[in-house]
């Protein structure tokens, strides 16, 4: 099997930053970005009004750089591409990353032309591109990166993305869920590589067992359906469109200069080749993190606990409108509840209704047998966060090893669990600070215990429904 | 007119709280939720285990009281209400809230026997009864609510639910919006009165300018669908149904011990009444935003600003997916974009994409433009939260005034607005105190501007759509 042409590019041994800027702004940010992330090989900053940017020497063109370049960040002006394209042709420079935009996606003929062009001197002196219009790439293993400020750790899950803002989203998002990845790319018009290669790419990647995709248009729809498929079977991978409604497709024009096509021809390629949709970009993460840190579950029969009262009635409607199953307490395990003498043995039910106890007796030891009943396939409980009201309603500072005792998750073992933590923000500045003390040592307790953290009921449940839709179908 | 009953009972002279604790739970939350909520009248702790609670005489039965007793709150257990009844109708007693549990709602034969002749003593003495199984009455203006902690502050949001939790989560994420409540009644198993009875109150209610409803099931549906008709024709009426699907209505019964019937009937009944329909508590609450700040608003066509790229491509797809119809930019407002040379004219659409202006020019210009331009029937605008980032990512402390400025709020004059808030809980716990501190002040600013807050643009999408048909079909 040939190497993915991707592979040797996202390995460079030098990155050159054309465009760099001493003063602050996104000139600097991609330096200080490789910087930040711990990028091993030389960075080489390029502009000609500048001696040294941020204590390195700067070089007025690509050319005067006394090393090798492999791997070139444009960020200046489309006008002063095409020159430093045939700087990089010299150099040996085997990609460029386009940062630069104002190319076809502005509609305009002449900027079109332009982007054609840069093309084809590209081809001619052997470089390939990213973007242009595009954040580029973040490969945390590399200390390749876009933006200070991302996970240095590695993780499975890949990600490529038409938008670069939706990469910062997504990454922001799932990295405080715990989820960490293998690489992001972003490459907006996708002059070069384009949403296939970057799906093949991933596909065949041995560092990339979970695949995220941010996509408004494709170019070519009969080699995306096949380069879906393929990848579908060899790992999940979670899809958003932008670009559905009229405006979004307009929208769509002007952010990536891709066609849209119509969303029913998109929802029938998805599902048919066995890739798993998702709304928007909080969805595609909830959805991730299913996949993250659950094992495969087939079945669709879920025990809710945590809840209370209305909360407990409206938790059931959403599971079931999200397509699982809330069975009743099985006549066994309320026999059990009986002969433990648990008071209110016949009242209680699927969803365990946290406010029927009134401290006659601990929901969680009902909870803890649940999740040791086969006729469960999964659970979904609403977590409080740890902290209790003292008087003058002041947090009691609690330990949150205790707190997270109650909940018996060390009893609950193999079982599917994902928790719903609302938020929380704290009255004052000062309950504020605990809250986010308290709510952080949680989250991080939560994600070392494999648990995926949910904002609230719906989104635990349609995560766990699109999981279950892709291993049914078989994967 | 003659006045509904509930008029008088809900303006009691003198409280008594049957099964006061001296101990901290909930048996005292009753009386320290009237000290704390400011009751004008006498209120009177009853108890015979104890001489005195919160430094208040106790009493160990309603007859000992001296004074006059108009309500009664109970929270002794189930077994002892008839004694309790008879006590109150040689009182005088006008109407017990039951929050006294463990009747019907078990599904219990005794219980509900018990409970059916708690209502035969109750009629006998003289005496109405609110709940049993439910927190019982909010009414600011009174200084009656069953919790420490809720808003002092009265306003024009009448809620009737039939769960006390549902009212608890209500009310908080309501009050945090800046809405405020004219009276929120929990009912419970709707022994005396009932949903029709709580509505037909609100309806008539001067106080009360919009009914929110939460409900599992109701006992007489003629009645139920006559009373919301003539509720949503006189003022808005926003519902949720809990207990929608099958383990929903399981979970019912055990809730409240109410019939909750099909879904499909429900909805029919709902559209045509009026009602507003929402399917969980986070949407009821959402709606209720726009009803409250926003005027009557009857036009679809929708500008959004603020997001960037992908974000502003997904925003349009969600906007119209909840039936918001997101129009171009107008030919004179982009001949305008030219005359006034701001860059890339051409370029900018509707969502404006505020990451397109690479500082170049002022977003916020063009949106005020928008604002102005008479094809837009609302906006929506996602707003950052009032800080910068300084050096080494830590917040800029930039003062809230001036971060509101740059929205030119103050230009947009009578054009129906909806922000969008992502949430923010800060890097660590410093960070979250800042964080706390500036955007609770932005939001104060926010609710004095009138300007609902939603935390996603699908949520403000749907809270106006849902809006927009109540005001459409011509109330």
């Amino acid at each position: 099997m040939s190497t993915h042409p991707l592979e040797e590019i996202l390995h460079p041994r030098a990155i050159a930053v054309v465009g760099a800027s001493a003063a602050s702004g996104r000139g600097s940010g991609f330096v200080s970005a490789l910087l930040d992330q711990g990028y091993k090989g030389d960075i080489y900053p390029v502009n000609p009004k500048y001696p040294e940017i941020m204590g390195m020497k700067c070089y007025p063109r690509v050319k005067d750089i006394p090393g090798e370049v492999d791997y070139v960040i444009s960020s200046i002006p489309a006008s002063q591409v095409l020159s430093m394209i045939e700087d990089c042709a010299q150099k040996g420079v085997k990609a460029v990353h386009l940062f630069t935009a104002r190319f076809s996606e502005t509609g305009r003929k002449d900027a079109a032309e332009l982007e054609q062009e840069v093309l084809r001197q590209a081809k001619k002196g052997g470089i390939r591109l990213i973007g242009p219009n595009c954040m580029g790439v973040y490969y945390p293993a590399e200390g390749i990166s876009y933006s200070g400020g991302m996970s240095k750790e590695s993780g499975p899950v890949g990600l490529l993305s038409q938008s670069g803002m939706a990469v910062g989203q997504i990454v922001g998002m799932a990295t405080q869920k715990g989820i960490r990845f293998s690489k992001a790319i972003s490459y907006g018009n996708a002059l070069d590589f384009n949403e296939c290669d970057y799906l093949e790419y991933f596909t065949q990647d041995p560092e990339t067992k979970m695949i995220l995709m941010y996509i408004e248009g494709v170019r070519d729809g009969r080699r995306f359906f096949r380069s879906l498929r393929k990848a579908a079977a060899a790992k999940p991978v979670i899809i958003v469109k932008g670009g559905r409604g009229n405006s979004g497709t307009r929208a769509t024009a002007s952010h990536t200069a891709s066609l849209a096509g119509s969303m029913e021809v998109w929802e029938t390629v998805v599902n048919q080749t066995g890739a798993v949709s998702a709304v928007n970009l909080e969805e595609l993460v909830d959805i991730a993190g299913a996949f993250y840190f659950l094992p495969p579950v087939t079945g669709r029969r879920v025990g809710v606990a945590g809840g209370s009262g209305g909360g407990s009635v409206l938790a059931a409607d959403l599971c079931e409108e999200a397509g699982l199953d809330v069975i009743p307490l099985p006549d066994d395990l309320r026999e059990e509840l009986r002969n433990k003498d648990v008071p209110v043995w016949d009242w209680i039910s699927n969803p365990i209704d946290s406010s029927i106890s009134w401290g006659m007796f601990d929901t969680w030891e009902v909870f803890a047998m649940m999740a040791k009943h086969p006729s469960f396939d999964l659970l979904i409980v609403f977590m409080n966060a740890p902290y209790g009201r003292g008087p003058h309603r002041g947090r009691t500072r609690i330990s949150v090893d205790k707190h997270l005792e109650q909940y018996r998750l060390s009893e609950i073992n193999h079982k599917p669990l994902l928790a719903v933590m609302g938020d929380s923000r704290g009255r004052d500045e000062d309950d504020a600070r605990l809250v986010q003390k308290v709510i952080t040592e949680m989250r991080e307790k939560l994600i070392d215990a494999k648990v995926p953290i949910y904002s609230s009921v719906e989104r635990a449940a349609v995560a766990a429904s699109k999981m279950i839709d892709y291993y049914q179908s078989g994967k």
